[in-house]
């Protein structure tokens, strides 16, 4: 398979959206589409569809389209989904939570092997299988676990010294909640979600809508 | 004030970034900043800015740069955060409670005045000064309340009647986190958290810097 390299966020942005629609088209027992049908289903071009897939070697077929199957488990594989990704969880309020508890992560090879909270009300709770733990131990959490993701799920104001400690630990991936662009090195791969960012646009698109 | 018609959504989605920045330098007692330096702390080109801005009339002055206070009010009132908005939450788990629990989104216009769910052991239950109603009450609620944003927290499986029964009362803007795309009304606003699609995202970056 042609791994991707140098291909834009935008694509790889679009590439779970794919990811989810061929999902549900394997559960509902189709075996193939055409990028036509494809393109109505999402509601983007078919051109678009086809370049997208370009990028990693194609997939489709002249006259038959895409196997559904096929191009589902690809798609898993350019997305690093094939391997075991382990993550922990740095905040265990009701965000932190959440994650944990969301089915369909641990379906997609993301394994969650722990949670850590500074507040004393917190440590030593369960979570699912997990027992959230101080995140004084985390230092020597990262010596001896592989971890591969670590969300921060924390108020602002703790975020900056959480990455740098996970930084400076070796972690290469964050999934950040916190309200602040983190400041990482470049090797370090960081995944903002910013929760009030997304309902101002949704303000803004509403009452833009109303004038 | 120029009200920007017609923006892109891309500059559209770097506002709530520059009222974050503004509002922290602000807090901070900063009273006007330049372009080139707000671009140096932001990470995006003086010219970005300047071009951002300009969707809406500007704001700097030659060689006096940004006064910072005013901006700040001035995208607010862009983003539509100088009214108050009517927002109902509509899933009352985990990703509900972190939503309704969240103490910024109050002091940013966002006024939750209702949080509905159909599983009766969270029916009643307290949330901050919320009480959790049955989600067969909504039609009613929906008829007797003004609702500016309503929440999608629900199942993948739930979402799409939920969003059908707001569309049909009336609701105008739906931020959603349901793992799925809604069909909605050309003029009702949908602002999608795919929260899945952010960690492949994530995943995909973390495992291509890696080969």
């Amino acid at each position: 398979m042609v791994q991707g390299k140098g291909i834009s966020q935008a694509v790889i942005g679009r590439l779970p959206r794919y990811y989810r629609y061929l999902n549900t088209l394997c559960n509902a027992g189709t075996e193939r589409i055409s990028s036509q049908e494809l393109s109505k289903l999402m509601h983007v071009t078919a051109s678009q569809i086809r370049q997208d897939l370009n990028h990693f070697g194609g997939f489709g077929q002249q006259g038959y389209g895409y196997n559904v199957a096929y191009l589902k488990e690809e798609i898993a594989k350019i997305l690093g989904m094939d391997t075991t990704k382990h993550v922990i969880v740095i905040g265990a309020g009701n965000l932190g939570k959440a994650l944990l508890n969301y089915p369909n992560f641990s379906k997609n090879g993301f394994s969650f092997t722990g949670v850590f909270d500074s507040d004393p009300a917190k440590v030593g709770k369960s979570i699912g299988t997990l027992t959230v733990e101080d995140v004084k131990e985390l230092p020597q959490y990262l010596k001896e676990h592989q971890v591969d993701i670590a969300v921060l799920t924390v108020p602002r104001e703790g975020a900056e010294a959480n990455a740098r400690l996970l930084v400076e630990s070796g972690v290469k991936a964050i999934w950040n909640f916190a309200h602040v662009d983190l400041e990482v090195p470049a090797d370090v791969q960081v995944e903002n979600v910013h929760l009030a960012d997304s309902l101002m646009k949704l303000s803004y698109n509403y009452s833009a809508a109303r004038k």
